[in-house]
């Protein structure tokens, strides 16, 4: 047997919404980076092996960000008092501009590859700019790390300014050309990325979905943000029936494997649509309130079996750990209900679900440690004074509201520690 | 001309909620820790003094939390889905009866102070726990450190678990010694501090409200927090008019400075009152939605001319950072417009100028930079690539938004560095 991975602690783990599995002082074992299985005492089969103990401290998995402008990095928590246009216009497309510098996309895509890596935010569906050299630059700098994730050269070919979008055929070309270089079997892969329906002619939805179907990959874009962008859709696509059917008759919705952003209003039919297509939802919630879209309704959306992962959608969310996503998505769920008694606030065990193996899911069997899972665990070290006094899920918890990345002490991805 | 501090770098404060006031690469001179001006060139008479020169970093004017539990501090982030009474019977009050301990509490809030210091709180109104040795160590701990801090064992003789509550006459009789050991020039004062009016008698709080007034000493609690701690205190104080009647009623609402967490819910003649005897509001919005208390409507109390600082509430509140608190401040006063468009959030100024000089106002001169104010101040260090590419106000807006304690590097309390 070769490429076994064990390590021990106490790890937890959501392996339904509902609550937290725990296994006090116990080994997980991974072979080729996929879990064997979790056990009390190590299997007389696995003892030669070396076995990495952490003691009392806590291993849980990965982080998953569905939703992450790496190219906006550098501006969060700058502007968060304007509109979206102002902020859009002022800040955003100026900074998304710049990565068509190498020097500078290399120093800021470094930093953000550096920074995912410290808030353990193992996997992550990325928008990069519409610079396609910029684009394999991020790609390059988040292989180096180990990590995996999605990368989206972000498409946009009208309705932007001038110097942030492309022609429709410069902007399939790059696509093409980013999917023929990383459509291997590495960890950071290639996505469809049109930025959203208004930046995009007609043309460039239908390129980019054939692209998709024919290499079979996936796609990601946003949804349903505000009322004044669906507005703007509709005015834009007067032959779409919905937003959802600007993607969806250009094969962008479902046909691969897709994640939209934000799906803050959703019609009965269109959650149900949703379902029915596997569409996986990314919520973002300090962006839905940062720049005053909304409030996706979190638990209606559960209870109706959609596919949910957490977004820290930097920057129009400002944090980049996603544990400070589990605990917004907590918050703004306490906050329907302070509104309207009926809505029940999502409990810890969920929000910490969908920011794991919800999210997990569109990477394929990773963000739990059910057998056959990916080994994607980070390892948290709390204060003495704490580990002494509270439970294991007391502490995590404690980890998920008030730590940061100096409470991560390890890092593995597919078996393999990166950090 | 002894004790004259001089520092140097980008300085921002906010001398109104409406905007800050921002001096590039500027001086600011104290003189027995007092600012005598800002000045673009350092005056003649002050330059053979010392300089401490912060370069291209950013001064601001120290934190102030007018709300915090000291001993909860080690249960932050626990608990957070459970409601209000069981939290308190699970957690916190078995979590306060270890401050009887003097090791314990020597070990708690020495770490409490430690973290106070290193996120910039330089002054803060402080809940201790209701045991008078206790509350004696949390004094000297806070003094060590060089920070400014009213702190108040708790009065609480009723309505509570024995092992928490005192008898009324050793309630008022541990109070009135640390006034007597307290009451003095130094930083760290004492403050009157019944937990709030349903764990009180009403000897309690009368023979409280005596002390106050005979000794001058200022009064923190809660009130109108909840709508069943509304309706509980009607139930208890049948012979009051409101919940702030209670108070009032026994010297404890204005008659000295007074500091009232929460006010959530406060009717149109409340809020007259509250202005006309001068008491401070401490809002604490993450506790707020952590608690479900339901959401304090800043923008109404500006408009009405009301005196408001922020409270962290560690341990309702997660975050022991003011940073963390100027921003939820900012995102439920967002909500609130999201929810009715009437409502105008709050600008970034305005969350700013109530967690600096807000609720420094409740120290004196304190929480800005004008003539005259104590020179409290934190050293806001960013990265390079941060500082190169944005304004000051953008990089101060980063720093609040994303930033913690390691972007402190360095903090002077009245002219003193301390850290």
């Amino acid at each position: 047997m070769k490429n076994i991975t064990i390590i021990k602690g106490n790890i937890a783990y959501t392996k339904t919404l509902e609550k937290f599995e725990i296994h006090e002082d116990s080994f997980i074992v991974a072979k080729d980076g996929k879990i064997e299985g979790i056990y009390a005492d190590i299997p007389s089969k696995y003892r030669s092996f070396e076995i990495e103990d952490y003691g009392d401290r806590i291993i849980i998995p990965g982080f998953v960000d569905l939703h992450v402008h790496a190219a906006q990095y550098m501006q969060s928590g700058i502007g968060m008092t304007r509109q979206l246009l102002e902020w859009l216009n002022d800040y955003t497309y100026n900074l998304e501009r710049k990565f068509q510098d190498e020097e500078f996309a290399e120093m800021a895509y470094e930093a953000f590859a550096d920074k995912l890596l410290s808030v353990g935010t193992l996997r992550s569906c990325i928008f990069a700019s519409s610079s396609t050299k910029g684009t394999q630059i991020l790609f390059e700098a988040l292989r180096k790390k180990g990590l995996g994730a999605y990368v989206g050269k972000v498409n946009m070919d009208t309705n932007a300014p001038g110097f942030i979008i492309e022609s429709t055929k410069n902007s399939i070309e790059g696509t093409k050309q980013l999917i023929e270089m990383y459509k291997g079997e590495g960890l950071v892969k290639p996505i469809i990325t049109p930025r959203f329906a208004p930046t995009s002619t007609k043309g460039l939805l239908k390129e980019l979905g054939d692209l998709a179907v024919k290499y079979g990959i996936p796609v990601q874009s946003h949804v349903n943000e505000n009322r004044e962008e669906m507005e703007w859709v509709r005015e834009i696509f007067p032959d779409n029936k919905s937003y959802i059917d600007v993607y969806d008759s250009n094969s962008l919705f479902g046909q691969t494997p897709t994640v939209m952003a934000h799906a803050i209003y959703l019609e009965e039919e269109e959650i149900e649509y949703m379902r029915e297509k596997g569409v996986f939802i990314a919520h973002c919630p300090d962006s839905n309130i940062n720049v005053r879209s909304g409030i996706m309704p979190l638990r209606k959306y559960i209870d109706r079996g959609l596919k949910i992962g957490l977004g820290s959608d930097v920057a129009g969310g400002h944090k980049i750990g996603m544990n400070e996503a589990i605990v917004r998505a907590v918050q703004l769920s306490k906050i329907l209900n302070i509104m309207d008694k009926s809505y029940r606030p999502v409990e810890f065990s969920e929000a910490f679900y969908i920011g794991t193996k919800g999210g997990g899911e569109f990477f394929g069997n990773t963000g739990s440690f059910e057998d056959g899972y990916s080994l994607d665990a980070l390892v948290i070290e709390d204060e003495k004074a704490i580990a002494q006094n509270y439970s294991i899920l007391d502490r995590l918890e404690k980890f998920i509201y008030t730590g940061d990345d100096r409470n991560i002490c390890a890092r593995y991805v597919e078996g393999v520690k990166i950090g």
